[in-house]
C-alpha cells in the first residue's frame, strides 16, 4: 500500500469524500503504472475512484456477491490493479468502510454533538442529521438494511463494534442521564428509545419504495417525514383531544 | 396437483398451520407413493411437510438461494417428489405465501379487527398482536427483512398488492377518519403513522440480536418493548415534564 490511509476509525469526513455518490458513473479510465513508478497524485485518484467503485458495487448487489472483478469491470481497470490497489476484497471492504461509511457516520454524528445539553436538541439534531445524510448519500438506507439489517450482514459487526459508541451508545447514556434528573419522560427504555428513533428515520427512509407505491404516498417527502416524527415524539398520537 | 390447495390471498389460517414451528427439525421421513395410487392424507401431510421445509429453507438462506434441492434435502425426501407436488419453485413459493405466510397475516390482523372503533384500541390491538404473532413465529422478522425490506426481495411485490390491503391500508384509513373526527393529533400523517408503527414493532425485533448485544440488553424482552412503545405512542417523550 503506497497512498497514506486515514487511520480506521476515523469519524471526521476527508473534504474529498464528502460530496462522494457512488451512483456516479465512473468512466474516468484509469492509466496503467509503468513498473517501478512512484504513486502520484493520480494514483490517489485512481485509488478513490475504485473505492467508490466498490461501495457501487456493494449497494447495488450486497458485499458478499461483489468479487474484485465486479469492482474491476465497474471502475473500467483490470483485477489485478484492484488486487495492487486493496489486496484482496477483505481489505478493500475495510478500506470502503474506513474511508467512505465512517466519514458518513460522522456526518450522523457531528449535530448530535453540537445540540445543546437537552433532549429535545438531541433528538431533534438526531433527527435532522440523519435525514440530511440520507439527502446526500441516498444509498445508505439499501446498504443498511441488506449489510446491517440482515442476518448475515457483512457490516453488522462494525456497526456494533465502531459505529455503536460513537453514535448509539452515546445517545443512550445521554437520555438515561436526562431520564434521571426528570427531564424525560420516565416510563421509557432509555436504550429502546434509540431503538425507536432509528425506527421512526431510518426505517421510514429504507422503506419509502414500498409505502409510497402502497399508499400512493408521491406527495410525501422525507421532510414531510421529519416533521411527522418530531410531533409523534414530542406529543404522542394525543388521543385524548376530543375529550 | 392432486391434493386440495387453498385458495390463494386465504387470510384465515387452517387449524393445521396456526402452530408451525419450521424451525422445528422435519425428520419424517416421505414414502413414495405407488405410481397410479390416489392421494391419501399421508400426502397432505407430506405436503405440509414439504412447505415447512420451503419456509425453514427461505428463512436460513433467503428464497433466492433456495433450489427445490435444498427444500428437498431438509425434507429428506428427493427433489422430484417436490417437484411432484408443487411443481416449480414459483409454485412453491406461492404455496408458502397462501398456506403459511398469509395466515400469519390473518393472526396478526384479527386483534385489529377486533378493537373497537377508537385509535386507542386500533394501536394497541395492533402492537399487542405483532408481538403475540412474532413470539408465536420467531421466524418472521428475519423473512420480512430479507424479502421485503430488502431491495430485490422475493415477497416484496405480495406485500404489496395483498398483505397492504388487509392490513397497512385499512388502518391508515380508519387514522385517517379518526383525524378528521377530531381524535387523533392533526399534526401527524395517518399514512406515516402505519409506517411509524411498523418502525416502532416489527423494526425493534428484526434488530433485537443488533441492540442486546450493542446495549448489553439482554434484560429488555418483547413485553418491556410492547410498553415502551404504547407509553411513546401514547404521550410521547414528556419534555417538558422538568419545567
Amino acid at each position: 500500500m503506497t497512498t497514506p490511509k486515514p487511520p480506521a476509525g476515523t469519524i471526521r469526513a476527508p473534504r474529498s469524500a464528502q460530496g462522494t455518490t457512488p451512483g456516479a458513473t465512473l468512466k474516468k479510465p484509469a492509466r496503467k503504472r509503468a513498473p517501478g513508478r512512484r504513486p502520484t497524485s493520480e494514483s490517489a485518484d485512481l485509488r478513490a475512484t475504485l473505492l467508490d467503485a466498490a461501495l457501487t458495487c456493494f449497494v447495488r448487489k450486497g458485499i458478499a456477491a461483489s468479487s474484485l472483478r465486479d469492482i474491476a469491470t465497474e471502475a473500467s481497470v483490470t483485477p489485478a490493479l484492484v488486487h495492487y490497489y486493496f489486496g484482496d476484497k477483505a481489505q478493500l471492504q475495510q478500506a470502503v468502510v474506513a474511508e467512505r461509511l465512517l466519514p458518513v457516520v460522522g456526518q450522523m454524528r457531528a449535530p448530535v454533538m453540537q445540540a445543546e445539553g437537552d433532549v429535545a436538541s438531541l433528538v431533534a439534531g438526531f433527527v435532522h442529521g440523519i435525514g440530511g445524510v440520507v439527502a446526500q448519500h441516498p444509498w445508505l438506507p439499501t446498504l443498511w438494511v441488506r449489510e446491517i439489517l440482515c442476518e448475515g450482514g457483512a457490516l453488522r459487526e462494525m456497526m456494533i463494534s465502531q459505529v455503536g459508541p460513537m453514535l448509539p451508545k452515546m445517545m443512550a447514556g445521554r437520555f438515561a442521564a436526562a431520564q434521571q434528573a426528570g427531564e424525560l419522560n420516565p416510563d421509557l427504555d432509555p436504550r429502546l428509545l434509540m431503538v425507536s428513533l432509528i425506527g421512526l428515520t431510518m426505517f421510514p427512509m429504507a422503506s419509502a419504495p414500498i409505502w409510497r407505491q402502497l399508499f400512493g404516498a408521491d406527495d410525501i417527502d422525507f421532510n414531510d417525514l421529519r416533521r411527522h416524527t418530531l410531533v409523534l415524539l414530542d406529543r404522542g398520537l394525543e388521543l385524548d383531544r376530543a375529550k
